[in-house]
Parts: structure tokens; sequence; C-alpha cells
């Protein structure tokens, strides 16, 4: 089962032996995908998006190996894989998505990648199954689904950090309302913004980077101005928003989710943008992990990423006021360095304007270094 | 004495008690500054850029308190400053230019601030103690110098990390040469390109970053077209350059300064832009810490930065060939991390085009996040 969805199945397998590492999301139907913007992007992505919106039988993903950087050797090894999958399920091959995520710049091992790929093909395993198989660095599985009259079911991996590589973004959900592929990608790029884009500082991305939704069609009738699409458009944005959140809350080494709230600026857009420069400074998240409430660095951010106003700043940190009109007030810094223990710190800058953002991120630690220093070894 | 500088003379003091944080650099006649582009500026930074280019009589310096996001009464601190050196060394209150370092969001003692100005105006202290006292988290102070027609001496402080904060970077040059304010303010804005701001990514800057040259006019007159003119410019391009590979290799926990040469694209300044884009990312600082050839992440800086013909990318990592027309070559592994043992890695990507861009870096630590998270503490 591909969560609660009728018509959407997963299958696994093992290529390097050691684990579950490759997947088959399995859910005929209209899809939509987003990918990086990466002028690197790796093989399937360019794959995945030169097919997306359309007609998707399903979706193929190995986590291990990234097929970046790769060349023309790995255009084709990428096109074997979806051919493999074609061929195991029964459809053509443009109706096979595409993804990978790991190491950058070594060529796929397709001896061990095909014969797993096939017996993926199986279909016969479940949503636990699939959601440990895209895993790279990720401490935990990551889920979340919304169950009303339409049905949103999703899955993540990714490690949040500000410069995303092993920390590869994917995100996959199936949804069973009956939804065009063009409305599907349209709302797609909507509930991204404010989910999977919200946890990165902007424009920053991954060569592998990817977010697909696939539609099997057997629940409702989701058109623009029907009941069905709202709830659509709520289940996708429940769903993506909780993965988002849960990446940044398992990102590598991080011991605290990071929550940045801008509330002013000119329009939506440039708060978010804001509230991402916060969310990705290395120095408020080294703050963050040493309980610090060294506030100043989020004014540092704000004024590097070019936010106006910062005169008349209201500024709290971790519930503690400490900034009011661009002004330092007395900090009870007992009570700010308690409240940083909490696995969730909020920052929360008030400006003039009615823009409203809201990113996600985690704190910088020891642990981060090390992962990313060894990572290949 | 301030170098060998005729006209020049160093003042130093202490304000915290403990080691000599305050500076005044006395060097009567025109000078250039260039200040951070970051909206939250310090108080300092918009005392100087408002004076700059024009006559300096001297600079001070504190170092402990950045005095930003302080309101109005950073505003009127920083105007006591000046009043006071003003006062001591006997010169107009705006020939009086400032800078800071330090915490940022806490006022200025001033009760123990000016009575340390006060002290540091009697001019009796030397370049070395100057290095000295500008410094915050650096190892080590920062010195050089271009001794020729025209002499040239500099000073530096700052760790060159990726979003500077304590690692705020603060320059001093003075030199002999008979130049015009306007005109050094020109040279010292083409010649940051390609020093200060080659180390760190674009646009990235701390709430005082500050790069000031004053000219004691007791040397030979440089106007341009003069050879006076041109060795004052490779004499400052070499002191800036100098001291900004230095910080780099004193970055916040740093064991290996990174060299990021890029040759190609349409002009200097992309090329510029995607080297320091590289030598910014924390997974590739994070991978030579670990003394790991993991030149994917190169690409994916490359690509996250929106470099384009990446199909035609030549790397080269720490002196390895890694990638030739986009595709991976074999790689003695054992060579290159034999390579990254060395203190400087250098990074040379080659491309379509005729630019010419170099940028600095240094590695990301364990040692990094402990300085950070303990800061303030």
């Amino acid at each position: 089962m591909w969560g609660d969805v009728r018509g959407a199945r997963v299958g696994c397998a093992s290529w390097s032996g050691e684990r579950e590492d490759v997947a088959v999301l399995w859910a005929p139907g209209p899809a939509a995908a987003v990918t990086t913007r990466s002028t690197a992007a790796a093989a399937s992505c360019r794959w995945t998006r030169a097919r997306a919106p359309g007609r998707c039988s399903a979706v193929v993903v190995n986590s291990g190996n990234a097929n970046a950087a790769t060349g023309a050797r790995g255009e084709r090894d990428n096109a074997a894989t979806a051919a493999a999958v074609a061929e195991g399920i029964g459809c053509p091959v443009d109706e096979v998505w595409v993804c990978s995520t790991g190491v950058i710049g070594q060529p796929l091992d397709m001896a061990r990648l095909l014969p797993a790929v096939r017996r993926a093909c199986a279909l016969d395993a479940d949503r636990d199954r699939l959601a440990r198989a895209i895993m790279t660095t990720d401490t935990r599985p990551k889920q979340a689904d919304w169950l009303g009259e339409v049905q949103v079911a999703g899955v993540a991996k990714g490690s949040g950090m500000i410069h995303p590589d092993m920390a590869t973004m994917l995100g996959f959900a199936v949804t069973d309302a009956r939804v065009t592929a063009v409305d599907l990608q349209a709302l797609l790029e909507e509930v991204t913004e404010v989910s999977f884009n919200a946890i990165t500082v902007d424009g920053d991305c991954s060569t592998n980077d990817t977010f697909i939704v696939q539609s099997t069609g057997t629940g409702p009738l989701a058109r623009q101005g029907t009941a069905a699409w709202d709830e659509l458009r709520r289940g996708l944005t429940s769903v993506a928003t909780s993965l988002a959140r849960a990446i940044a809350a398992d990102g590598e080494g991080a011991e605290h989710l990071i929550e940045v709230a801008v509330e002013g600026l000119a329009d939506d857009a440039r708060a978010r943008r804001a509230a991402r420069a916060v969310a990705g400074s290395s120095l408020v998240k080294a703050a963050v992990y040493g309980r610090d409430a060294n506030w100043g660095r989020v004014v540092a951010a704000l004024g590097q990423a070019g936010v106006p106003d910062l005169d008349q700043l209201d500024l709290d940190f971790a519930g503690v006021p400490v900034l009011r009109g661009g002004a330092p007030v007395a900090v009870d810094e007992a009570a700010a360095t308690a409240a940083m223990a909490a696995p969730e710190v909020r920052i929360l800058a008030r400006l003039p304007g009615a823009g409203r953002g809201v990113a996600w991120g985690c704190d910088l630690t020891e642990g981060y270094v090390k992962i990313n220093a060894d990572y290949r070894s």
C-alpha cells in the first residue's frame, strides 16, 4: 500500500545488499513534479521534468547514488533504469519518472541496480518500507497524511541543511483526487513554495531535489472552484508542510528545529525570503545549538539579506522579547537560555508591512561537521 | 609607528582591562572607506561612510562591541567616541572615522570606553600592538607591507567564515602617496573587489565590515597615469590580497586555506562569483576538513550558483584531475587524500569563456561550531 490511497502501490528492494534502497511508487494517472533549479541537475531531474506535468505510471527512486555529474553515461543509465521499470510493470517508458540521491560524480553500478529495480516492480511493499528505502543520512522516516473526502499520503527524505547534497530533499505524495496534470502542477508549485522551499535559503538547492505528486483518480473530481479542489489544496499543503518541518527537524546533526516567522515587509514572498535568510544563517544556527540567545545574529542575517526598516524591528527570540522598535530591551538571559532547551526554537520578527512568511531550519552542530567531513568514507 | 609610513602613528589602550582592545590610527590626509552593504550596518559604519571619501585625521577602533542594533543610543555613543578622539588629538570631529567589532545588540559601556580612547590618543604604540588590539577570534595578527617608491602598510582582523559576525572583517592601510580622496576611493573599491570581497560569498557581509585607507601625502604624487599611481595600485592590491588570504587561512576553527580559481565564463565578475560560491559552500568546506576529495560537492555548488555549461567542466581538486569535459576521470584517491593534507587546498574549474576569478575560503570544522556556539559565554 502507498498510504491509504486506492490504486497506489509500492515496491522496495536492495541494490546495496545492506538495506532496501530502491523503491517503485506505482500510481497510474496524471502527475506533477518540481525539481532542482541547479544548473548541475542530475540526469534523473532532467528526465523527470521533461515529462512533467503528464501521465505517470510509476516513479523509481534509488538512494545511494545521485547520478549527477556523470556525463553522457549518466543519461544512458537513467534511461535504462526507467526502461527496466517500464518493462517490469508494463507501461510506456515515458510514464516512468526517476529520482536519485547520494554521492555525486560516480557512475551507477547498473549490474546491481537493474536487478533490484526489477525486484521492486513486484509492488509488494508498504509505505513504511518506502519511507525507509529513500533515507540517506536521515535518522528517522518521514510520513504524513490527509484523510478526508480527498486523501493525500506523503513521504519524504532529506536532512535540510543549508547546502543540501546528500541532504537532497525528495518528497512524494499521492492522492486519490481526480485532477488534471496541469492543475496538479500549478498546485504543486504553489504548495512547494510554502513548504519544501521554506526550509532552505532562497535558490539553494542540490543537484537532485525533487517533489512529485501522483494522482490515481479513484476519488472525487477536483477542479478549481469545487470543494474537493479546496480540500486537495489544504491536504497537499498540510502533508508537504508537515514533511518539510520533519526534514528541518532531522537536519544532519540537528538538535533543534528553528522556526522563523516574519510579520511585515511588502509582501509574503519578501517575508518568506527574510525568514529563510535567518533560518539559513550559520551563526544563528550555531547560537541555537549553543543555547545562546545571541539575537544580534538574527539582526545581522536580516541586514545581510537587505531587509529594510530594521530601525523599527521588534524581535522575539525563543519567545523572549529582545528588541522593540530597533532598540534592545532588558533580556532575562536565564529565561531565554531555558527557553532554548526546547526541541523547537521560534524566532519572530515584526516589521512594518503586511507580508507574512515562515521558514524552518535546524541548528548547526559539531555532528553536522562530522557527518559531512566523513560522508564518503 | 604605523608601518614604515612617515606621518602615521598609532595608539592603543585597553577598555576591557584584559588586553589592548582600542586603537587610534593617526594619519592626517585624504582617506577612503568601504563598509558593509548590510541594512543592519552598525552606527560606526554609517558614520564613516557618510564622511568617505574625504579628509580624515584618525580612525578609532574598538574590538569587543559591534555597537550594532543598539538604536538611537548607539548613534549617540558612536558620536561621543569620535568626539573624544577629536579632543584627544586636536582635530574636527568629522575627521575622526570609527570602526567597531564584537557582540551585536549590546549598548557600549561608555564609562570604560571613553577613558581608554583618550589614553590611545597618546599615539605611542606600534603596528604590532595595533594588529593585536583589533583581534577578536583571530588566532594570529595580520600585517602586510609594500615597500617601494610608494609605501603601503596594512593590518586586518577577521575570521573569514561564510556568515561573518564576530568574524567581522576590518582592514586598515596607510600610504605615503600624495593622492586625492576621490582617486583613493575609486582605487579602494577596485582593490576590495579582488581581495576582501573575494573571501566571502557574494553579498555576504557582517554589520561592521570596513576597509579604510589613509594617505599622509609625505611621499610621491600619485595621479592616474603616473608611475606612482600604478605602483600605489600594485601595492594596495598586494597588501589587501595578502591580508584577505590571511583572514581566510585564519577562519574560525580553520585547518586549511581553500583557494578556488575559475577560468572561464563570460567575464571576471561572473568567474569570481562562481569561485566564491564554491569557497562558501558548507559541504565543500566540510569535505576539505575531512580530507575527502568529494569533488561532486564542487559541481553542486557551481550548479546551485547557476553556472552554465557544466557539461563541459574540467575540474582539478587539490591538484588532481577529477572531471574532464563534464565526465568523471579515474581518480587516484590516495594521491588526492595525500594532497589534501597540505595547509592550502586549491580547486581549479575550467569552463568555456575568457573570465578569470579567484576566491578564498577555509574548511568548516567542529572547531568553528564550538567557537560560534559558545561565543558570548
